[in-house]
């Protein structure tokens, strides 16, 4: 079942350890096929080294195992809420890579620094509210879903304008039309949260936005019908 | 005697250099075999790379070597304090890992400032008192432990929910129901630390823990009857 | 055509992996055949683990693509206004390096903070003015090389002697007589960066400028008539 | 001539990089046979992948070369003038290691912040007084040599007791008993300044020397007659 996809998951999840995202297993890959309306994941708690695509896990929208011996990565309703709510994603990574967590942890958006970020973020990366006792204590990895959804809401941000979002207190989702590309996003994303923390360092915390006029220019220079960065495709 | 123990002792030592804990020789770990009351640990000043199982230390809870050519390591008397004042633990490590030894030097507790943290350490990890200048003089190794142990106890702390120390001006020792867990503690800690650091230089150095129910969430998310992370054992 | 240059510019664009100079595809590297007014540089978003000798393109003067089947580097309008304004330059680097993206993104000069820097860069590395809206809107690249070339100026320095520069709000280029040096220079610009980072902060960010008489030794010891560093050529 | 001496000293310079201590050919390691009086010292800018034992040189105690096809390093006067006044010394380093070099570059000497340096360094590592505009432009590598043995007399620092100094707005120099005793030392230097920028940041720059009973404890655990730490020899 969906054995093309699981393999393109497992590939996913071994770029986490090799561009140093992960320690132990503390990271999480999935990536979902829009017509069967299933999704596929790592498998909870299993170390990078003995994966194999066949540990993959086979998820419906309503976050049930449909296939797989293994639980399921215990982020797996965060996953779910967010397929549900952002239909242009296809696939989701989570990872606790130390220099977005720092941010996370700090309750601050990740500024728009430079050209680094905004050649794949168009604009901050908001940090999440922070979930409530309540949301906490019941269905937690379900309602970390729902507070991601709920500050794009609030913020007016589209989903694949800035894909990515830090989970206060807790650490980043990245997404994107693939996994690879979740992967991809996931990776600039810590680089441009160390750059902007030792910027920041260095103004004095100051505000270290770049203007609106560059942030457009590097976007749209790689996104967009008229993106001239890289190769024809 | 006791040759598995040793070849578990031997591999738990060996994670020390594969995860970037030590340099040159500082570090060591020990376990125990409570039935014998005995327990094995690395030889002092030894290279990781010529370290063979054979190398390996029996010692009594005397503190007296049982077994073994080698002087054991010079830390032996605090690992023999921590065996008989906490009887649930199976293994300790220690290192001088940079993350956590800031902290340890600045003499401050590690705050628990994020889910990363709150997932193996339940609260901050303690800063020990600083030892006096007797303890310091007169056996300064077994005044170490007996510091930790006063140290749980002054603060009501239970040696597995905080299963690490940052003894004073020193490092850090953590422990766990087996020589490998003390080692996946010791570099959660040095993650943990790493990851604090940046948020306290984010935050202005402001109060950087998470609440409470937090804490608890994770915590118990992965630890004691009602743990749902990884797979069924 | 231009087959020796073309296998000197692949070498030196994978001395960027080696040296720890590139995250994905962001950077690259030219050089230049003065007699023939022609330069070869790294085709735009190839990995470099798929980068041949035979993809790199040959672009004139002008701009305009003489040989290769692939997109030049989007950056090739900075290089061409470079090549054209700096007849000394034979090669040119440009990447995102942390350490020096992070002065640039803080709008700073890099100070020259110790003989580390003083034996490459005579004086600080200026960061450039920051284009205007109307200069990122149209010609964007292109703008970024006659900003380049108008700090220069403005500033009096000679592109020899400070082979580098910071664009602001981006990251930096450098040049050398071959684009192996540049490459060298691109590295201890970054080396540097980081130092200076250290210095600032544990000097409370005050003047952390060496003198100038040592800043002449340093640099003199190395170029010029007089060097005698090294092995005689 | 010396054969085993060159192998050594070769030996002992390529641990600069596997220690990480180097970047490009930003370091040197010379040893000394005090009955010949002659010591053998790297060649000035070689690279260390294309180093041999035969390509070391051998000077004697005026400086001068009486062996070796190749210029020695450049920073021979100053190997030569810590051999003449310290008469304990087998072996001396010198590289640019990022960490020792940023508190070089502001001026400050090393604090003993704890325990990992106290082990190696009996008190703080100073850094030198700052070369006047004639000692730099004149015999500078010579009086570079001559600073250092001043700060040692001035502030009454026995050689042996504190193997290192940092040399103002440049970098550190190790020394030890043989050319590895000087490389353990300059890695316990680069590790225990990392420690220690860190701690003076989480302390806000306020005292974070350890007491002085501490120091001594450390130290003399492992030098002197007494030393404890490691196996008999």
């Amino acid at each position: 079942m969906l054995e093309n996809l699981k393999k393109e998951v497992y590939e996913a999840n071994m770029l986490l350890p090799k561009y140093d995202l992960v320690t132990f297993t503390w990271g999480n890959v999935s990536a979902i096929d829009r017509d069967k309306g299933l999704f596929v994941i790592k498998p909870s708690g299993v170390d990078y080294d003995k994966l194999t695509p066949d540990d993959m896990v086979v998820v419906d929208l309503n976050g049930k195992v449909v296939e797989g011996d293994l639980n399921p990565s215990s982020d797996t309703p965060t996953h779910t809420v967010l397929y549900n709510a952002f239909p242009e994603l296809g696939g989701i990574v989570h990872t606790h890579s130390p220099w977005a967590v720092s941010f996370a942890q700090a309750g601050m958006d990740l500024p728009a620094t430079g050209t680094t970020h905004a050649d794949t973020f168009y604009g901050p990366v908001p940090v999440s509210d922070a979930l409530t006792k309540e949301e906490i204590e019941n269905d937690y990895e379900e309602n970390t879903g729902k507070v991601i959804v709920r500050t794009f809401k609030e913020r007016g941000l589209r989903p694949m304008d800035v894909p990515a979002v830090l989970v206060q207190d807790h650490g980043p989702f990245t997404w994107g039309a693939t996994a690879e590309k979740a992967v991809y996003n996931a990776k600039v994303l810590e680089v441009s949260a160390e750059m902007a923390y030792h910027t920041l360092q260095l103004q004095g915390h100051g505000d270290v936005s770049v203007p609106q006029y560059l942030l457009d220019k590097h976007y749209f220079r790689k996104h967009g019908a008229n993106a001239y960065y890289g190769q024809k495709k």
